[in-house]
């Protein structure tokens, strides 16, 4: 059996752990892609912290490296919307790779990009490739969601609930996420703000069509969060004073026409010591049913699960699938390659 | 599309529960077996406590039950071990009828009963039906144990640990659990005791089955768990006083070629006032992981995944199916027969 190719497309944070990841699953990385000056030319060894060179340079020529390569998958970490990733995915999708992408939008974008969407689907049928949106979201926010609402007879309403350090992405981010206003400020902004949509309805649009009910309604609200004693924003180098903005929480709310309501509430702001990236979700029906994942290290479960995701994508039929469709994720214990089934090689 | 038809096999406390729930998801039950004298005879509405009267007469001839309901599946609550389970199970499978089971040791029987196993497997091969031990474990001991690996490098141990309420089950069971004895007691009567394999074993085999990796050994050894206050046994009517056993907990580990552990604690004990049904995992590796249910309603959770596995039993390929090879559960929002695929129609 073959080893898989794969292409790594964005040489940043989350590729470079996800190219370390790759090597020790028996994956051979065949090219690299990058707009950024700075990289195109160097080697990806080099720009990866892997110690060691592969003998990849990396290119900004995307075209002719995914026609190049002979890959068998593309590794896209570059953005987070469909208006941009379709840029990576039409690229792939006209040459016939098969591409995860990090793009949290690409989870389950036919609702909110429904014609580009349909676009690369209908261009990756032609040519056989397979395009995947997956992270940390493929089973924290969709997937075991999904199972444990299985375990269910009943179900009321679905509540989720995740967070994200607004310091941990400089301090552009922590500025957007109102660090450090008042909360009349916040308000203010609020009112005006012109937002991209949320990724929580793509997480409920993945759970709304696994269950195969019927959206009646969607929602979204956002509140400000604050700090209840004195904090201090790293991104901003900023020492933010009870009573203040500390970042807000997205309410994402889906009714269905059949009764059951979904919702995800995302929480962007600044962590004191004790606090890390929650996972937790609640059912309310027959029977009631909860679910913690303690503190996850998102940064790693982004990476391990885009990886372990490529046997899937390879072996799916082709097209746009996303992941609530894919079989249950499983632990790679040994190459990916071990993992494609006859359609897969 | 046809409804589906299903036979209650055993009418005791979980078959009246997913009698309920079957009814609730437009299944028509067809019949009813029991070998219980004060049961045969009567209409199965009233022995599962509906307040209406359904017109199936609950018979213990279950051969003839099964060869004259023209069912699609039959659903067994009837023991827990292969040894008896066999008996349902091989009827079902000469009648050509699809079953799901409660029998604990069902859910993988492969190595702890692997003759068994095959003979019903070659059976329901040659009759087209598929073979299932579903339950709590499905989910919460397996397949979100297996979804949770997903998400992992590299990993290094898994340990889960689960609780049950002897008091649950009656003065014999929480006799055979040594609750009120001493710990020098409970030391020797665990050296002389003739006990059959935990269900433990069959949850580990599951997920080492479903990774892949190779079986180095496997040990089972079991714990006194001591009363660390006065308690008081319901189901004994037996006040315990601090350092007295309550219980026992069953460790099942296995050490994998490859060199990941799976260990699972499995307690049988008093409750206190705040104790419940536990589900707790942990996995040791890249990233580190951990998993919580809160307090799990086991009862009802074993029924809504028997009853929500059906599509996907009589949707698979015939033979003996563990549930690790079954597709991701999914919430039944419909009609359990609206989830039939073509093969299963």
């Amino acid at each position: 059996m073959n080893r898989i190719k794969a292409v790594i497309y964005g040489v940043g944070a989350m590729n470079s752990i996800a190219t370390r990841m790759l090597l020790d699953k028996d994956v051979d990385i065949v090219a690299a892609i990058s707009r950024s000056k700075d990289k195109v030319g160097r080697d990806l060894g080099d720009l990866t912290g892997l110690g060691r060179q592969l003998g990849v340079t990396v290119t900004d020529d995307a075209k002719a490296a995914l026609a190049a390569s002979g890959a068998d998958v593309a590794v896209i970490a570059v953005n987070s919307y469909m208006a941009d990733a379709v840029e990576q995915l039409r690229i792939c999708a006209e040459a016939g790779v098969n591409a995860v992408t990090l793009s949290e939008e690409a989870l389950y974008p036919w609702n909110t990009s429904p014609e580009i969407t349909a676009e690369l689907d209908t261009i990756a049928r032609r040519t056989g490739a397979t395009l995947t949106g997956t992270g940390h979201q493929d089973t924290y926010w969709v997937n075991i969601v999904a199972m444990m609402m299985g375990t269910s007879h009943h179900i009321d309403h679905v509540t989720g609930h995740a967070s994200w350090n607004v310091d941990d992405y400089g301090p552009e981010v922590a500025s957007d996420q109102q660090v450090g206003r008042s909360v009349e400020e916040f308000e203010e902004w609020l009112r005006g703000a012109e937002r991209p949509p949320t990724f929580g309805r793509n997480v409920l649009d993945a759970l709304v069509a696994d269950t195969g009910l019927t959206v009646k309604s969607i929602a979204s609200t956002t509140r400000p969060d604050v700090a209840i004693g004195p904090m201090h924003s790293q991104a901003l180098d900023l020492d933010v004073d009870a009573g203040q903005v500390i970042g807000f929480t997205d309410i994402d709310e889906i009714q269905t026409e059949e009764g059951p309501v979904l919702t995800f509430e995302m929480s962007g702001r600044v962590y004191g010591e004790a606090d890390g990236d929650i996972n937790e979700w609640e059912i309310q029906g027959e029977p009631d049913l909860v679910l913690s994942n303690g503190t996850v290290p998102t940064q790693i479960t982004t990476c391990t699960q885009m990886v372990n995701r490529i046997p899937d994508v390879i072996n799916a039929e082709p097209g746009f699938v996303t992941i609530e469709k894919l079989p249950r994720l499983k632990y790679r214990a040994f190459g990916l390659h071990t993992y494609l089934t006859e359609k897969g090689r």
